[in-house]
């Protein structure tokens, strides 16, 4: 049986669906929607703070975007092809999770707070605060100065891509969907080579065109 | 030259010295303000987003807890002592990884704005607010309902004693700081069972000891 996937369209599942195209992996991909996650059965047998993605493998099931990703690699890594997502040496290894936590702690929440704002709320019904989008944007803006200076001289941001790269991904397509272009910006060489080369990758550009949004 | 360790007494720092400590491993400590973290120096040299801790091993450098003490782990664990932090199984490693992603997105936030909001910004000649504290509380209150259940019947969150029990440490030792008693209601007996193993670690209690609040 191939691993299962169950997730959204977009957002941290296309975290997952990269991590299993870059490392050559077939998998099975069932959509969930937002009520789902809220029910008895999801919260009992799938995630117990009602969230997504989540992955089984051969009758295993884990929970929680980094801990799949880490759990694809450290199976599977290298038996399907040579792509290496965590290095093994534990100095190159040490600045990939480094730049992992650099994504989790000060990208995805902004760009998550934008996203949030400019898809979710009005597919809830409710009405976009252009406040919460405007502090966003410039939130955006101040990382972005500072990963410019991290990616100087940089293919990837751990030098090599890795799994930190693909972190990056679903909320900057999702951004970039709403119409936001900071990853295009003449003022920021560094930033645009970097999503250039993650964007033009054959997996990234196959889950690109099945992005999606959430499912209330 | 011995392991050197740069950030607060208190809160992520901890979590390394927990590491450090679990580990065997000896390390000298610097501790920093809240002011030098933001000086041009301490952004270009040791943290570009302005943050402890930092850590330096023979000359190399990684920020961000969550990438120091993966790199402790992989490097040292089995050298001075036979603790295992994250096993080498699969899909062990798997559950200890999962554990970590649920205390870093789902307990660690609210308790970081509970201790917040009760410690630091007094620090910082600001007001305390009783909405916010009674949000946090009420968030924790329902976050540690659910850890109930997913300390059904174990010691620890991943069965064995993991990096995914440390990681909860700091925040909860400066939530019970503040007089907050979660940790040990009849109401959780899981809960409380968990926290009394942990707690009574030599390595906690000897940290617990050292504990205290960022300096402005």
């Amino acid at each position: 049986m191939p691993i299962q996937l169950i997730g959204f369209l977009g957002g941290y599942t296309h975290e997952v669906s990269i991590t299993l195209e870059e490392l050559g992996l077939p998998y099975d991909f069932s959509e969930t929607t937002f009520k789902v996650l809220g029910t008895p059965e999801f919260l009992a047998s799938n995630h117990p703070f009602a969230r997504v993605p989540v992955l089984i493998d051969d009758g295993f099931k884990v929970y929680e975007t980094e801990a799949i990703t880490r759990y694809l690699v450290k199976k599977y890594q290298g038996k399907k092809n040579s792509t290496v997502l965590i290095p093994t040496d534990e100095k190159k290894a040490a600045l990939v999770d480094q730049f992992i936590s650099v994504g989790n702690s000060y990208y995805i929440p902004i760009l998550s707070k934008l996203v949030d704002e400019e898809l979710v709320v009005e597919l809830k019904g409710l009405t976009k605060n252009p406040e919460i989008i405007k502090e966003a944007l410039g939130e955006i803006d101040n990382t972005l100065t500072v990963y410019e200076k991290l990616l100087e001289g940089k293919e990837y941001l751990a030098g090599e891509f890795s799994l930190a790269d693909i972190l990056h991904v679903p909320f900057t397509q999702l951004a970039i969907m709403c119409g936001h272009d900071f990853w295009n910006d003449p003022k920021r060489p560094n930033v645009a080579r970097w999503w250039k080369n993650i964007s033009e990758r054959p997996c990234c550009k196959k889950i690109g065109a099945e992005i999606g949004i959430p499912k209330v």
